[in-house]
C-alpha cells in the first residue's frame, strides 16, 4: 500500500504517483489505463504535455471496468504560464477539466512563475513557451494576482488542493504572506546531482509538501540533447546506487526513489514497461540506511537541467539564475 | 576618473564606490573622510551597518573642508528588512538621511527581500535580525508593497534612485511585472566563486545596473568563522590571479576588481589602508585579456558566503533556498 502525506489542505496525497511528462499521445489511454491497473493512484499530469485528453480516456476506461472509483485517484494538473491571467484560469480549468472528464482535480498547480501574454486554445492549445516564432512574450500578471485566481478555485471546488512547481525560496517567501489559501506542495526538479537541501528546509519549516520530478536526473533529458547530461554518468549505473541496490536486491531506479520517499518526498516516475510500473511503485516497501541516503545526498553538485533557458538557444529567460 | 554608468533613473552612478560594511565606529568618519579625499564619490552605507552617523560626520567634514560638494557625491543606503512595512519606510529614511546629514539618498535598496517585524529604534537601532533572543520574526509586508513605499521615496524626493539587494531571478521576474518604477541596481555577493551569470544576464536583459560586493570573495567573511571561506584558497594568493597581477603589475586585489568591472558591473570595495583605498579605485585604468577574464570566469563554484542561515546556527532562514 502506497503511503500518503497530509497536506496543509486536510487532504492526503499518495507519495508514490505515475508522471506523464513525454508520454506519447498514441499509448497515453493505455499507459494510464495500465498505471491505475499497477496500483497506481496519483497520476501527475499538465496541460503542456499535450496528453490530457488520452489521460481522460485511461481514466474513464479505468473507472468503467471497475478498477478504481474517481474518489480513489489523485488527479495532479497545471496551469501553463500563457493562462496566469487571473481571468484566464477558471476556464482552462474548465477545459483541462473537461479532457479529463471529471469535475475536479485533486492539486492543481502553478507550472512555472512568471505569467506569458495570454494565447487563444483556437490558435493553439497547448500553446508552448513562444507567443509566435520564437518569440517570448510576458504578461504583466504578478505572481500574486495569479495566485487569487488559484485560490478562488478551490471556492470554487475546481481543485481540492492548489500548489506551485518550480518556484525558488524568494518567491516562496513572498507568497506565505499574501497567500489566504497556503500552496500545499510544491514540485520540483530533484535527484542526487540537485538536491536543494535549503529549500526542502523552507518547506518543512512552512508546511509545503515536496514531489520531486526527475528522480532519475540526466537519464530524463538525453531526449533533449542537453550536453551536460549526456556527460554525466547516469544515476542508474553509478557504482555507489548499483552497490546499494545490490544490497537490497533491488533496482537503482528503486534506490533513487526511495532515497527520495525516505526523506519524505513524494515521487511520479514515468515508464512505459509493466514491470518497471510495479518496481517504482513498489519504491517504500523498504529502507535505506541513513548513511547510504547520506551518501546519495553527497553526490549534490546543484546541477539543473529543466532550466527553461535550456530549451532555447536563442531565447532570453534565466528563471532560476 | 571612475567611469560611470548611466542608470533607468537617469542618473549616472560611478562605478567604482567605497563600501561601509564592517567599518569600525571609531574610524568611520575618518575613513569616509579619507575615501573622499582619495577620490571615491560613491559611498555605499546601510542602516545595518551601525555607522551611518559616523558617515555623515566624515562627509559633513569633507564638504566643510571644500574637498567636495554633496552633488558630486553618490550616497547608497539600504531599508533594513524590520523597516519594510509600507508605514514605516519614509520614517527610518529620514532618520538615516539626518543620521548622514543629507536631505536625498542617491540611491536607496531593500538590503534583503523578506518583511521582518518592526522594532522601534527606541528600543534597539540598528535592529539586526532577531526580534528578540534569537527569534527572527515575520512581517505579513510583500514585496511588492515594500515596493510601493520604495517608489514613494523617489515621489518626495528623498531617494533619486532605488533599487535591491540580495534578489534572485524569480522575485526579480515578478517584480518587474508590478513596479511602475524599476529597480535601477541589484547589489549582490559576486567574486569569480559566485559569479551567477544568468541572473547577470537578467540584469543587462532588464536594464538593472549590478553592483558586485565581497568582490574578494572568502576574504571578507573570515572573521565570522565561516568554515568553507577558511578552507578556500584565498582570492588574493589564487596563482591564476596572481599571476595576472604581475603581467599587469597590478595588485591581486585590482585584478579581482577590474574582473569585475571590465565587465560592467560597479564595485564598492573597502580597505583602511590609504594606498590600497587609491588601488582599488584605480582598477579600471588597465584592460584585462578576454582570456583572463574567462578564466578567472571559469574559477565559478557558485559558493555563496554571505547567507543569512549562514550566521544563525539555531534560526531557520533559507533565503537563497
Amino acid at each position: 500500500m502506497t503511503p500518503t502525506i497530509k497536506l496543509s489542505s486536510g487532504y492526503e496525497m499518495p507519495q508514490v504517483g505515475f508522471g506523464l511528462w513525454k508520454v506519447d499521445n498514441k499509448v497515453c489511454a493505455d499507459t494510464v489505463y495500465n498505471a491505475i491497473k499497477s496500483g497506481y493512484r496519483l497520476l501527475d499530469g499538465a496541460c503542456d504535455y499535450g496528453n490530457e485528453k488520452e489521460c481522460g480516456e485511461g481514466v474513464a476506461r479505468a473507472i468503467k471496468d471497475g478498477l478504481v472509483k474517481r474518489e480513489e485517484l489523485f488527479i495532479v494538473s497545471k496551469l501553463w504560464p500563457t493562462f496566469n491571467d487571473p481571468e484566464q484560469v477558471t476556464p482552462v480549468v474548465k477545459r483541462q477539466l473537461a479532457d479529463w472528464q471529471i469535475d475536479y482535480f485533486d492539486l492543481y498547480l502553478i507550472h512555472f512563475p512568471g505569467a506569458l501574454k495570454f494565447v487563444d486554445p483556437s490558435v493553439r492549445y497547448p500553446p508552448g513557451w513562444q507567443y509566435e516564432g520564437d518569440k517570448i512574450i510576458r504578461s504583466k500578471t504578478t505572481i500574486q494576482d495569479t495566485w487569487r485566481a488559484m485560490e478562488a478555485l478551490v471556492d470554487q471546488k475546481l481543485a481540492r488542493s492548489i500548489g506551485i512547481s518550480n518556484f525558488q525560496a524568494q518567491l516562496i517567501y513572498d507568497m506565505v504572506r499574501y497567500a489566504r489559501i497556503p500552496p500545499a506542495t510544491l514540485q520540483i526538479e530533484h535527484h542526487p546531482y540537485l538536491v536543494q537541501q535549503e529549500l526542502l528546509n523552507l518547506c518543512k519549516e512552512e508546511g509545503i509538501a515536496v514531489t520531486a520530478y526527475s528522480s532519475f536526473g540526466p537519464a530524463s533529458f538525453l531526449e533533449f540533447g542537453f550536453k551536460h547530461a549526456e556527460a554525466m554518468v547516469p544515476l542508474m549505473k553509478d557504482p555507489l546506487i548499483t552497490d546499494i541496490a545490490a544490497k537490497h536486491g533491488k533496482q537503482p531506479s528503486q534506490i533513487l526513489l526511495r532515497w527520495a520517499t525516505q526523506r519524505g518526498l513524494a515521487v511520479i516516475p514515468k515508464t512505459s514497461r509493466a514491470e518497471v510500473m510495479a518496481q517504482n511503485l513498489d519504491c517504500t516497501s523498504f529502507d535505506l540506511a541513513q548513511e547510504d541516503i547520506d551518501k546519495i545526498s553527497a553526490k549534490d553538485g546543484n546541477i539543473r537541467f529543466n532550466q527553461p533557458s535550456n530549451y532555447f538557444a536563442t531565447q532570453k529567460m534565466w528563471i532560476f539564475g
